[in-house]
């Protein structure tokens, strides 16, 4: 299977086919393919239809053709709905009939089983052969209310024509999605039913449905990403030009993986989705609700030139509410001007208040409300507004909704409403869902919506900032040290290295070398010495300078201090040397099969901030980066952060932003600043280091020091853990 | 005022009134007058009732009478809908007539400004001479459903009866909430607006609307609490009975107090009604949704006996949603026993899903819904069943909803259904409402009502435990030691301290006399002596043993180490000396102006694992304590967790276990275990000490070492702040 050539191929026809062919077109209501023919017919699709099915006859007016190979043109698209072991057969015949698009409606693929995987395999490889790209199997089809075209087989009505894209995994989430739709007068522009994704999985279709001009916000439900690195690419171009929201789900499905670091525990799935969408520009919903909350106002509304929101109420309660849940989601109350309460004043009873939120009473009359928006909307200070409508006594809610219609349509900037009630509001969120102003059932989730909102102008407004340079990283001598250690150490047989028996500690790199790699990316380390003997230990360490650090070497201990294999503050020979049988014994006595090298000397260093710096190889995404506090409880205190690899400054920057261990870098009451800039430029290299060598499955640094200002950032402690081949290679085999 | 007597009048007036008179009825129906004229005749209300208005007349069939005093027997609770300025004659006659019960619908009093605020007070003055007791003013009204009553002006129809109670401090909060509440077909037991409060407050309308029998839960909307402990005392008896859920607002309004301690910058107001609400048992609410999502499935449920859930579903991706929604609300996915498989195996095709979630597929009939619901209720590892129901293909979502219903009246178990859609699931939201089975639209919100079940039926199972006993301690003496101090110390002028001119340090208490007091509370600080000379410091140093600790002794200094006025491990005499010439110089030069009354020498104590131990006291609710990370960093880890003091054992535990500063002590990788139980004992003490003192405003110990296993936990370092009562008598003169 040539795939990359494969990938290649347009998925156009999914999207503007001139004739659809439906395989398995039936007369029985209670058939799919019934359902499908009666959509595609009612639909008002422009283009050809054709109905397959091997009985013949006709149907909603058309003649049913026996096979595929009858259809005459046009014809680009099939959409099969036939008994899984069919499939093949009527795939081969769409080959010979010259399409290059299908989408399997049908289940009875590997959803149910190993024998179902076979055969989704061989579909894939009959599609291949003829050039042809498949949705499916095990989906509920595609919609596009803009062309139209409704190519699903769910009950009808379909969804309103709109401006949001809806792409899932799941078919019962897109039924239930525009059943909600259609009952919230909530468009839609296309759907996308993406089932077993054998062929054309999330980030194919990202393109073709961004390209649509009616569509302004991409909405997606994910179960998982195929290709994490090539989602992140795809994203990162769509998000530019448009907003993209994603609900991943089954965050707690993935299984635990070994690990050695302290990178490694923490590292969940959550961490890599979470970095990657960061990177990608792609805004993660948390709940199904808020897809749709926040695609509102992202396709109805412009952005907002800051976080500053004023509300306007006509009742202090939901006022109160809704300042609470601004602050929560980093919005604040906008600071009104002199000349806005003025303003308000003059329109406004005695006893109205016109700080933020403005309450303009019980009382307030429709004009009011319209005149107190338009006022708002034209301070400086005010970057969006919040209006909120319960339902007042003296008028109706439907009335103030059509006063303020005007005043947000002329606006450039955000308004959001929260409606609140439900029969009294009615007519009001109709007037409004027909004005394409995003309405709200509680002031929380009009909150968030204006929060979300922020993000994404701050979003565009952000230069992409381009990958660091890093002119001084000698890649080239790095991978050769590694090679050489890999040409005397590997046994020959696996061509890599494989555990010994009864072997559980995944095998560390000798710290020398992971020492003499990170130099060549400009990592200092303090000077680190193999001592073999305690006269060893004795003689570097005065070589070195007093006070040292003592630290075991073991290719098979993880953390040092856990077996009480480190000493710090020694300040004689006769310390050291001492020490030097401690560390040793400690070691042995805690894991008596592990291999002892010796016992590292170093000097130590001055005071400064400890900080953590690691990596891993995530099975989605590729090399990740962590940065946080460091220490023997990294994994409880959890002040950590992650990025892929390789880094931006900018991201660099997020990274020391994003926890109390970076901020506190500037220095922090009594606790002097450190070179905080010494500790962007190690990530920089480290993340650099970490994309250059996929196969170090962990990396860590713990802890890197950061002296004073001006003094730079000191790797104390490495560790580093090579992919264990032979086991690849075993679950290789396995699957051929 | 005789705030206490008139306290203890009966509010059942307002609750059982055997006649309600109305005080402003009028017929124009554009008036507030008119509502509730309107709505308490239609709610068909079966007492008298009377209409007040001097223009006579009659109203809805009945005579208008010109004053109150005309009106004739039963009479028992006025509703005053008329201008502010009459209301206080109004009242007036109310109290003539003999009446206990007003509410005061009108606005114009305190939330108008100052003369609003002392009618306000005139009003409560008229009520109290007639031991009358007042609702409002600028409220609503309440209503009823089952008595029935409608006294509230709001458009009708009111609320369908129902379960739950809903007490609010907003108005409009109210009616937004009886109009949803309607248009969900929800029903509500009683509502009470309680606006101004002048007053009849939060806390004295929990007994009586509880005592309602038709009243399952109660909700409330709060913008604030009057007396702190008072509520949590009240509400604290009633969780016992019924469930209380409360929605606090407000959050980031509170101002910022002046504060001296690290407990002070980090209890926020969220942090006492946290606290509050927790040794109260009152659930806490984050969003409007949440109240009613919660309240629906405490009224209509019985309690979970654990927290393992089994998930039923027709499709896949909605089963991974509710899973990770219930794993992030800690509850998790049952383990099905073999019998049950074996059971689910016979009623679902071979393709289903017989783990948890059960993915009966979309085929999946009203009956096999009814029957696996039925095995799964019968696994003894499920306590709660997640039903999940987007639109069946083949079948309605009204039959399926019926097929269950039964199933689930017949359950000892939970069960919650999430209904996946809108036009076409409306049916089967209609049959479930009717049967009081809770639903929700999206499975998060459905998981997130089964984690609250579990945490009432936790709460319900886990017995009051008593305050501890701590006979061991000595607080006569203690106030003794105070009240010495204070005597010596005072200046006779103010009665207290106060601030010198251009000081903004608090002033601080001398850790020595600290240090006395607690040792009355048996909380040990290793030996503190004060050195007034260098000679004098290396002196002690030698007598205490070395290595010392020298910290500045200043009233004015709180934060020692932010002066460099701490110096660590000094291993001889010459040391000792020369380090008390360093603090006092730097102190000097940090903070000119602070008094320095020499250094403190302490002997060193061994390595162990430090904490903070604080307390402060709520405006609020009183005394608070807190437990969690120390040293410097403690405002920035925010690893810290509160309570309300005195504590019980239960909740000193908690504190711990909150926090990983308190896991950690039971041990962590190298780190060796503390004594965690001599920790516990000084939290008791400690909080026992903060209650006894409420004239300490901060007291703080920091850090509270905790050595190993048996050998204790002591005081380092100690600081508590006086109320400076110059300060709080100027503020009473202002306000009387």
């Amino acid at each position: 299977m040539c795939a990359d050539s494969h990938d290649t191929i347009s998925l156009n026809p999914f999207f503007q086919p001139r004739g659809v062919a439906v395989i398995g077109a039936s007369h029985d209501p209670t058939k799919l393919g019934y359902g499908l023919a009666r959509n595609l017919v009612q639909s008002n699709y422009k283009g050809a239809v054709h109905f397959i099915n091997p009985k013949g006859g006709s149907l909603f007016g058309q003649p049913v053709h026996a096979s595929i190979l009858d259809a005459p043109d046009p014809l680009d698209l099939a959409i099969l709905l036939i008994p899984a072991q069919l499939v093949l057969q009527a795939l081969e015949e769409c080959g010979q009939r010259g399409l290059k698009a299908a989408v399997i409606g049908s289940g009875g693929f590997r959803e149910t089983g190993p024998q179902g995987a076979a055969l989704e395999r061989e579909c894939l490889q009959v599609a291949a052969s003829h050039g042809m790209r498949l949705i499916g199997p095990n989906c509920i089809g595609l919609l596009d209310t803009h062309l139209p075209m409704d190519a699903t087989f769910l009950p009808p009505p379909g969804p309103f024509p709109g401006d949001v894209a809806f792409i899932s995994h799941s078919g019962a989430i897109c039924a239930a999605v525009i059943d909600w739709a259609r009952g919230h007068s909530f468009g839609l522009s296309r759907l996308v039913s993406l089932g077993n994704q054998a062929d054309v999985n999330e980030t194919d279709v990202l393109g073709p449905v961004a390209d649509d001009p009616f569509t302004k916000v991409l909405t997606l439900y994910l179960e998982g990403i195929q290709d994490g690195r090539r989602f992140v690419a795809e994203a990162g171009r769509i998000t530019r030009r448009k907003p993209v929201i994603a609900l991943k789900v089954g965050r707690f499905a993935g299984g635990q993986r070994a690990v050695a670091s302290h990178t490694g525990a923490l590292a969940g799935q959550e961490s890599a989705y979470n970095a990657a969408f960061r990177r990608a520009g792609v805004i993660r919903a948390e709940t199904s609700e808020e897809i749709f909350d926040w695609a509102r106002a992202l396709a109805w509304c412009p952005p907002p030139l800051g976080r500053g929101v004023a509300v306007l109420t006509n009742a202090g309660g939901p006022g109160v509410t809704a300042a609470d849940v601004l602050e929560s989601d980093h919005m604040h109350l906008a600071e009104l001007s002199a000349a806005t309460r003025l303003a308000l004043q003059a329109e406004l009873p005695p006893a109205a208040s016109l700080g933020n939120p403005v309450d303009m009473l019980a009382s307030a009359s429709p004009e009011q409300y319209a005149c107190c928006l338009q006022i708002l909307l034209e301070d400086p200070g005010v970057h969006a507004v919040l209006v909120i409508l319960p339902p007042p006594p003296l008028y109706t809610a439907g009335a103030v909704a059509k006063a303020i219609i005007p005043v947000v349509h002329h606006a450039e900037k955000p308004v959001v409403v929260a409606l609140m009630g439900e029969r009294l509001i009615q007519e009001a969120v109709e007037h409004l869902r027909a004005a394409h102003i995003p309405e709200y059932r509680f002031p929380e989730r009009a909150a968030s919506a204006l929060a979300v909102l922020a993000q994404r102008a701050e979003f565009l407004a952000r230069q992409d900032s381009p990958e660091a340079l890093l002119c001084d990283v000698d890649q080239p001598k790095a991978r050769l040290l590694l090679g050489e250690y890999r040409a005397s150490a590997a046994p020959p047989v696996a061509g890599g290295f494989i555990p010994r028996p009864g072997e559980s500690i995944p095998r560390l790199l000798p710290p020398a070398l992971l020492e003499g790699m990170l130099a060549c990316y400009c990592i200092q380390t303090p000077a680190l010495h193999l001592a073999q003997t305690a006269a060893e230990a004795a003689q570097i360490a005065a070589l070195v300078g007093f006070p040292v650090a003592l630290k075991v070497a073991s290719p098979d201990i993880p953390h040092k201090s856990d077996v009480n294999g480190v000493l710090l503050n020694l300040w004689d020979a006769g310390a050291a040397a001492q020490g030097f049988h401690q560390v040793v014994e400690n070691a042995s006595r805690a894991r008596p099969q592990a291999r002892i090298d010796g016992v590292t000397v170093q000097r130590m260093l001055p005071a400064g901030q400890d900080v953590i710096v690691g990596a891993l190889q995530d099975p989605q995404f590729g090399p990740l980066v962590m940065f946080g506090a460091g220490g023997v409880e990294t994994e409880e205190l959890k002040d950590v952060s992650f990025a892929l690899a390789p880094l931006t400054e900018e991201e660099a920057g997020y990274l020391l932003d994003s926890t109390w261990a970076g901020r506190k870098l500037k220095g922090y009451r009594s606790l002097p600043p450190a070179d905080r800039e010494a500790v962007v430029q190690v990530l920089l290299r480290f993340a650099r280091f970490a994309a250059d060598f996929p196969e170090l499955a962990e990396i860590e640094i713990n802890p890197l020091r950061a002296l004073g200002q001006g003094q730079g950032a000191f790797a104390l402690d490495l560790r580093a853990r090579l992919v264990i081949e032979s086991t690849r290679r075993h679950k290789d085999t396995k699957e051929t």
